[in-house]
């Protein structure tokens, strides 16, 4: 794969405009009634006739045979190696509900527990406490005082929450606090790499006030702590290829991943058609939108096979009002599949769609798994996209002479 | 990607011969009018005969979205990964007059200026002088003597020249006189390499002789010199697969790309018939054969839509000429895109064809992109496809047991 340092020196000005739209795991399988994949079996006249104007092709999100997490899934998209590229499960934790990070925050997953009077524990998850037992309890938390250090304790959902240690000086590499067990004691923070001292003595730390805060709390008189990780210092999508990007996604969890490579939120509101919405209002001002339909994956992890095909028939409505903002490339992809049939996120490559003016069009009948699969872009992993994109976008310069 | 120590470790020696025919800048883009490519306008009844009975693909010359130029374009079709293998702009101004280099050379862009007497420069490329005036002052340049140094200058065209400093110790890693605007005195050379004192020491040397030997001449009184690097020592393709490799090609700067990797040159004429003739009748001589033809690139960076289509039927024309020197494989295929409705080399991957009796011929109904998008050869990087062609020419054992 082509560097970073190349890219950078290839990127060059445009006044181009660039429109990703991710639904989330759209890629599918055949339902066993008709053989059909959710791309197939929706009505989607406009992404068809995208189709046929298009180059096609599929991706696979990670690497063949690797069923992604939502992280790796974007990370991809944006043109990040998930391989080489990882961020932390603390950090992902953060992201997911959209906490802003700094460079000298660590993170870590933390789960309210059980333990009984000898400090065994009995419930790693205390019982799955309602989320607002979870936010008074991280609110709690917050009043924990360390010399030098700001912390910040977020609920998350039910037993769930994300703790931040902000000062100068912590570094990565540190043992988690859950020995994934009941009836053993919550283990000690230990430093596993070198730098990390500082940090696993403020970790300790925090559990143990957190202990003496909840002691006469009922069930959740515990903290277990893991995913010790700092904010990826990545360079900036944005950098890169000197473009101002913006995000449209409903959930904060994608925000939070395209905040990582440089993107700035935009407000939206809570449906589709809020979605395109707001890239309608705010068109002009970014070179790049990254828009994130999040139904598609929770009605494929249902095993909703319609809900999901609703979801993309939805988004096909919607697709006019794209075209109106005259973006010079359309991408219109997943971060990875997750078939309705399936009901988890699963390892299949990922249809692409790209329409530009320079595009070949590949004359596709329709936008499905099996068209893509003899597209023109081939099979690719996804993180080779981004350079396509800017190719289209005339953003990269010739290579060499 | 196969390392070269392997490949070399494969090698065996066969009595098979290669031709691989390059279209220079032969993938296209659909015209307006009826939605064809030139290939797919194009009358290639001979073409499209050998493309039913071989493998076809496309190819990314450098990377999925990078616009190659030449040179980067032609290192992939001759196996070396365009990323790993660069060639830098000196040596590039060398190789595109077919100046022979040798391992002891640096080489440097050269523009002539004009400089005011205060030493600044009023115009960096002394007002376009002719050709003519470009070889005199190139031969005045070349009685710059530097003790222990040759001094070989080359005029290229209009205020353009190649220097090359022939030397023991001559290292790359220096900075450029061009200071890039008007109104500034040349730039000194730096060194910014350890061990590239000596070679800054001698271009700043040629730089104050030259601007002596210039003093009375008009409007070219200066030079600036840029791109100072060194001949690649790359391991050549001849030595690797053991082969004797001619390349026929009327325009220099594809004969010294060739020559780089260890190919002969073969005397042709002007036109494309000139260089089938060349084949037939050297066709004895060599293994292994790289044809170029220049004018697929010309009129598609012209947007000559027609006149790039008549190149192909001429080409096409030309193909049982090539036949008849009964190859055991043939390759068809371009070192990039260059589509005339867009008037630049692209970043569009190159349509394939392979034919050997060994291939699984795909039964394609054309040579086109649209037919090599399916083709048995998938899309691969153009450095890949070597390995590939010496395979079908059995001139590679089997690894391991």
């Amino acid at each position: 794969m082509i560097s970073f340092d190349d890219l950078r020196s290839l990127a060059r000005p445009a006044e181009t405009k660039i429109v990703v739209l991710v639904l989330d795991g759209v890629g599918g399988l055949p339902r066993a009634a008709d053989g059909k994949t959710e791309l197939e079996a929706a009505q989607t006249p406009n992404l068809d006739a995208l189709a046929a104007r298009s180059s096609l092709g599929l991706a696979d999100p990670v690497a063949p045979g690797i069923t992604p997490g939502s992280g790796p899934g974007h990370l991809g998209i944006f043109g990040y190696d998930p391989l080489q590229y990882r961020i932390g499960r603390g950090v992902l934790e953060a992201v997911g509900i959209d906490v802003p990070m700094t460079d000298r925050d660590l993170a870590a997953r933390g789960n309210f527990c059980s333990v009984d009077p000898a400090g065994l524990i009995t419930d790693r998850r205390a019982g799955r406490i309602p989320t607002e037992t979870c936010t008074r309890l991280s609110g709690l938390l917050e009043t924990i005082r360390i010399p030098g250090v700001e912390v910040i304790v977020r609920p998350v959902r039910e037993h769930r929450f994300v703790v931040l240690f902000r000062a100068d000086g912590l570094e990565e590499g540190l043992s988690e606090t859950d020995p994934q067990a009941v009836g053993k004691p919550p283990l000690p923070v230990k430093a596993e790499a070198a730098g990390a001292a500082k940090a696993a003595e403020i970790a300790n730390r925090f559990v143990a006030e957190a202990g003496k805060l909840l002691a006469t709390e009922q069930p959740a008189n515990m903290v277990l702590l893991r995913g010790f990780s700092k904010y990826p210092r990545l360079l900036k999508l944005t950098e890169l290829y000197g473009i101002r990007a913006g995000v449209i996604a409903v959930y904060p969890m994608y925000r939070g991943l395209a905040r990582l490579v440089g993107m700035e939120p935009v407000r939206a509101g809570d449906t589709v058609a809020d979605e395109f919405g707001a890239l309608q209002a705010v068109s002009d001002q970014f070179d790049f939108f990254f828009m994130h339909i999040k139904k598609t994956d929770s009605y494929g992890e249902d095993g909703n096979f319609d809900g999901k095909v609703h979801v993309i028939e939805e988004v096909d409505r919607e697709i006019p009002r794209l075209l109106a903002v005259n973006p010079d490339v359309i991408v219109v992809t997943g971060d990875h599949s997750t078939p309705a049939t399936y009901k988890a996120h699963s390892w299949h490559p990922v249809p692409v769609l790209l329409w530009s003016k320079w595009c070949r069009p590949d004359g596709a009948a329709r936008f499905t798994e099996r068209e893509c699969r003899t597209g023109s872009l081939g099979h690719f992993r996804a993180a080779e996209l981004m350079p396509v994109i800017m190719g289209h976008a005339e953003r990269l310069t010739k290579f060499g002479a």
